[in-house]
């Protein structure tokens, strides 16, 4: 039997690969990108499931719309007005089984095969999975310390026509944490605005920051062809699935409902009634703050460690918020193959591969703290320290 | 803004838009495809609710495994033994975002542009819509009152080599309520199995039987490329978009999981756990057996209604089953037509056109039996009847 191009050319997720490995329990893993459970506001949910079951009874079970249940999209909606000034409607927001939907939605949306996508180098290997299901063709723009290479998505945009849209994740970036500055946005912007592509803002770790002012969006609320994605999975609880698209372009959300519709009929129901009722029955100000304070000791716990146990030829990210850290190795060096000493040693984390579109054997790799103990953290640092070092020894001597 | 050839050849849902007309506190609906909101057991999933919550704590709202919970899983799998003698494990299962997500999955992990499906002629909508997506060539073949025009089957498999797959509902089918004989089904495998192609049996009313005897399916257990779609929508709840496809063939399952993958991560594990304890907590036939004797009553009552008050010339479905009853007006008469007389009279059907894939202005049409109280039903067809006598006298009068 022949299975279809865009499928072989789909990598299967490194990561939920490795999960399996590092799922052991005397494993050490910095490899996932799980919330803390801790942070799952258990107890607050069971009053919502029963709050909403008694208001809204059958309605929770039933079939329902493609775009989302309306109370919840007009909460999305005020909030992006509450804390950005944004001007949308409910019907500018559609609710998504998980932001990944939206991904996979937008790219089926906009791209014929061999069209193009522009991705952060590294970027989100989700993403990397959503969009090769179009079969586009990457462009890739490198990341730099305040964002993006402004200069080479210029450029990227200029020389190629068939571009369709641009995916940035600009706060606390997955893999290596990084956010965007006001000017680096700004510039972004001054490039994009010249050009007919969709700017794809995904911001799943927005909220989660512990250091620094919120900064605007690059293209939402001044770009016609502007797409945010959200989600609450990093909030409340990623369990559930629940994310969501805002636009005001009508045309572009008209056709991602038709492909929503198409995909999975509507997003659970049951769940989101749930979240609804507890994101309006609950201060969610104060539920993020309390996972915000427990990430900011899991970040600082790893970055002390890595500052007194890794090589000082080691560079790494320092993240504002968010879930991960991003380490460079010397050139030359392989993160793959330090990545199966690791296990030797019981330690896991993610080698930069997968976040490539189009390079392999890479000297990247991504670290997360957010399920981690901060005992453990110093630990399974302390011995990828011990792994640098002995490999940095054998390279002297060869 | 250009979009994509394959989001501008899908077809918005009909059902879903005129759903949105139709949907007024006065109208007389036939049109939807709704499990009876009382067939629901609220109280019941609150309790197992309850429970999974207190036996799994975070784990329901944590991420979780593409291939989604393995003892729902094993739960479809020892179903399946137990009902129809077929040999699956738990790796054989996959969970899906409802059984609309499986056709959208299968079809991009098997279908490139061009290649062939077989479809039903007329046949399930939802269908139409996910397969599109994948950019195919539609093969209708046409049903008959014993199930599958074999013979046609066998021509176009044979005239036409890039035929990927066939997708049947062989159970109380959606629209027409038909079901496939023992007689056609093995004929139909006798067809099949000379052939390299993947043979889809979608069963989400298999369940919901009233007349006659279980019938074997028509693939699973001895075709090489069987794939068998299931789902909890119409004996628990649709709102929880729990479904799940079935295939011993292990290639063809980890493509289709890496799509899912790529799609949408995984399956709400909150609502896959609470679904689970709702299966080995309750006596599920009795309650099953509850809602056919439910949908027995209402098809009785609108097949005594359809004999009393529609003209002899027209004919429809006596359905074993399930939820829908097709009705098909003389050669000529227009069942879009007859919609809008039906609205302006407060009645509304679905029009047969979407359920084609290259017909349009189609003599046939679908009603829905479900969600409607006795009283109601009898009132709405006295009131189609009397629609269908006026044009009838009409047509006797130019």
């Amino acid at each position: 039997m022949k299975y279809s191009e865009k499928i072989l050319n789909t990598p299967s997720s490194f990561i939920r690969n490795i999960l399996k490995v590092t799922d052991a329990p005397d494993v050490i893993s910095f490899a996932g990108g799980l919330p803390n459970p801790i942070s799952f506001p258990i107890e607050d949910l069971q009053k919502s499931i029963h709050c909403a079951i008694e208001e809204n009874g059958a309605k929770l079970f039933q079939y329902s719309t493609t775009e989302g249940y309306l109370p919840l999209r007009q909460y999305i909606a005020d909030k992006y007005k509450k804390d950005y000034g944004l001007n949308f409607n409910p019907e500018d927001i559609l609710i998504t089984t998980g932001s990944q939907q939206a991904l996979q939605l937008i790219s089926q949306v906009l791209v014929n095969k061999g069209e193009g996508i522009v991705m952060e180098e590294p970027g989100y290997l989700g993403a990397i999975q959503a969009f090769t299901l179009a079969e586009p063709s990457f462009y890739s723009v490198q990341l730099k310390e305040d964002g993006l290479n402004v200069e080479q998505l210029e450029n990227t945009l200029k020389h190629n026509q068939h571009i369709k849209f641009i995916y940035l994740v600009p706060n606390f970036h997955n893999p290596t944490g990084i956010t965007y500055t006001k000017d680096n946005r700004e510039a972004i912007y001054e490039v994009i605005k010249k050009y007919d592509v969709v700017l794809i803002e995904d911001d799943p770790y927005g909220e989660l920051r512990w250091s620094g002012e919120k900064i605007p969006y690059i293209g939402a609320g001044r770009l016609e062809n502007s797409v945010l994605l959200g989600s609450f999975s990093k909030i409340v609880t990623p369990g559930m699935r629940i994310g969501y698209m805002a636009t005001k372009n009508k045309e572009l959300m008209n056709h991602v409902n038709t492909a929503k519709q198409a995909t999975d009929l509507h997003t659970n129901i049951f769940s989101q009634m749930i979240i609804h009722k507890y994101l309006v029955n609950n201060d969610l100000r104060s539920h993020i703050e309390k996972i915000v304070q427990l990430y900011k000791t899991q970040a600082e716990t790893m970055l002390n460690a890595i500052a007194k146990y890794f090589p000082t030829y080691v560079n790494y990210t320092k993240p504002d918020g968010g879930m991960f850290i991003w380490v460079t190795l010397p050139e030359g060096t392989s993160s793959l193959d330090l990545f199966y000493k690791a296990m030797e040693e019981k330690v896991a984390f993610v080698p930069g591969d997968p976040f490539y579109t189009n390079k392999s054997n890479v000297n990247t790799f991504r670290l997360n703290y957010t399920n981690t103990s901060p005992e453990i953290i110093e630990e399974g640092i302390k011995r990828l320290g011990n792994i640098l070092y002995s490999l940095s020894s054998e390279k002297q001597t060869v």
